[in-house]
């Protein structure tokens, strides 16, 4: 077995030793005789499972008690629709910046369900950027704010995050916990798993217990936030095993150190803008100020050289470094679990391909 | 590594050769170098694993062109309520039979939504029953007639489906593929995979094409059939590993034959509704005509020796045998993964618990 080092944006590569481990105890866990996926999710041995990922991603969270870790079936794309299904209550209106793809697929679901109102766009900037806060045109009164802590596709990140009166709610599918935050400056966050957390299909929902109280009598108890809140998501049968995998990843966190993988995060994001930056070949498509550190996005001289650019990393086992299919050019994603090796390699192969063909 | 007999509802047991081939490959998938959970949903060696999930479960259930096979996030209880946002419009009405405990969940969702009708109801009935056809009590003109085609907590099953002019919808979570059946009878058919089919968190659906045609404008995308059906369960990044794992058994199943695990599954659960039957000691719940060949409930003639009973059972490696909280007792879940060799020594226990305590 050979790992390759896989940069793909999600589902992305995981710590090696949490998938170990996982495989260690995959026909039998703790000596039970069976798999963590076969046993009752109200037992003994999956409670212990549970009880420590939401106690692990509470403490790297820095949550004060009023808020509660919620694992809800589905991406990041369920949450676009939960989101103002739970919060946005007829007559009020919910502010969206839109900051790039990511951001106007969530404000796109919320039309669907209520008054949005689109406080930035910078979708269309190029070199992709954020908006700064004298741009932003806030409702009074808005049920929440809605932003996209880092745009996978454009390849910006949000620095600092916007103040607002109104609870902030964060997607921060691509970048939770690459970096410390404090959790009291939202009113919600959500992150898809499959990025820095775990497995797809899976999302950390992190929330003020307060505003799960207001969604509308008619709406499903498999959609209102309240109803996982009072049974720790344990509402119907949650997906025990992708819960597992994060427990395992959020162990290898506490482990590394939050600060230590967000110097780590941004030396490794740093050394591939360098590179970047040194001669004129490569061309990043982000504004330097909203760079990602999760996300590089670079374009090559021309198409054919992008090609040729793929073809010759994937044969050095460098992979997944396609930029998204609606914008194209090159994209290496460097979640938490992508070792400086990794960065090593592709940095190299970066200045090779450079001198042979700058 | 031993192990053990596990006769948990669900999460249930899964067919050991599929665990050990997802151990075999959980760190470099077919030389890949990455994790079939650390790859792209939209590159070819996934596009390969969801293809033939896809070809193989539409094979299973014998689907003619007009009906799709769904891979959605969340169990059954999310289709409790996608069901009636989708296909039950203002102004119409839903007949569901409450047959127990599980149907009971999937009307009151319904409820929230639209209007319901009760078109029968033996989910008191002691011993448990399913209604007969002269019973029920349909509407002209339904949009769909729902049933739960097992109940597992009170171990009755359809065996004969009832007839309608209204489509006729299915929660066959668990019973799934443990028999043979005509999808054609069906408009749609729906089950959490965590007792037949894989692991907790996911479902299959399968659904004649037309039904998804007429959600309301305002549903939001991700809780809309229609979108996952044109998008072929790929709408968003989807719970890849639960369908690479739900993939594997359905290559078990093909494998096993259909037909020999309806027959391996009625033997099985002959066997203990035999020993059952044999004494007077144990008391089946179910009525013999509607008993269920995939959750085997029955009491012991005082509480106190139930638990002795489960005690001992557990001590021999027999796992998973309490019966449900809401009504205590034993239950046996016997699903296709559960081998003969299990039930064989579930036999013999009861026999000499019986011998012992009768």
């Amino acid at each position: 077995m050979t790992r390759a080092f896989n940069f793909n944006a999600g589902p992305a590569t995981l710590p090696q030793e949490v998938l170990e481990e996982a495989r260690e105890e995959l026909l039998d866990y703790r000596q039970g005789g069976a798999s963590v996926m076969e046993i009752s999710h109200r037992g003994k041995l999956y409670d212990a499972v549970h009880t420590e990922a939401v106690e692990n991603f509470s403490k790297l969270l820095g949550c004060p008690d009023d808020y509660a870790v919620l694992f809800l079936p589905g991406g990041a794309t369920m949450q676009f629709a939960m989101l103002p299904l739970n919060l946005l209550s007829a007559g009020r209106t919910a502010d969206y910046i839109n900051s790039g793809s990511w951001a106007e697929k969530a404000l796109k679901e919320a039309k669907l369900v209520g008054r949005v109102n689109v406080a930035a766009d910078t979708s269309k900037a190029q070199p992709a950027r954020l908006p700064v806060a004298d741009e932003l045109q806030l409702t009074p009164g808005a049920a929440y704010v809605h932003i996209t802590s880092n745009e996978t596709i454009a390849g910006t990140q949000w620095k600092e995050f916007p103040r607002s009166d109104s609870p902030l709610v964060a997607d921060m599918s691509s970048d939770i916990l690459s970096r410390p935050f404090d959790i009291k400056q939202f009113g919600m966050i959500y992150a898809g798993a499959q990025k820095n957390l775990g497995p797809a299909g899976i999302s950390l929902v992190v929330m003020r217990k307060d505003l799960a109280e207001n969604a509308p009598a008619n709406l499903p108890q498999m959609l209102r936030y309240k109803a996982h809140l009072e049974a720790n998501s344990l509402y119907n049968t949650p997906p025990t095993f992708s819960i597992y995998l994060m427990m395992l990843v959020s162990r290898w966190i506490l482990k590394q150190g939050l600060e230590n993988l967000y110097r780590r995060n941004a030396e490794k994001a740093a050394r591939l803008y360098a590179v970047i930056d040194a001669g004129g070949f490569y061309r990043g498509t982000a504004a330097p100020e909203y760079r990602s550190d999760m996300n590089v996005t670079f374009r090559l001289p021309t198409e054919d050289l992008e090609k040729q650019f793929l073809k010759q990393a994937e044969e050095l086992r460098l992979q997944g470094l396609k930029g998204h299919r609606s914008v194209g050019g090159v994209r290496a994603s460097i979640y938490n679990a992508m070792p400086e090796a990794g960065v090593e390699a592709l940095c190299g192969f970066m200045r090779e391909f450079e001198a042979k063909n700058g």
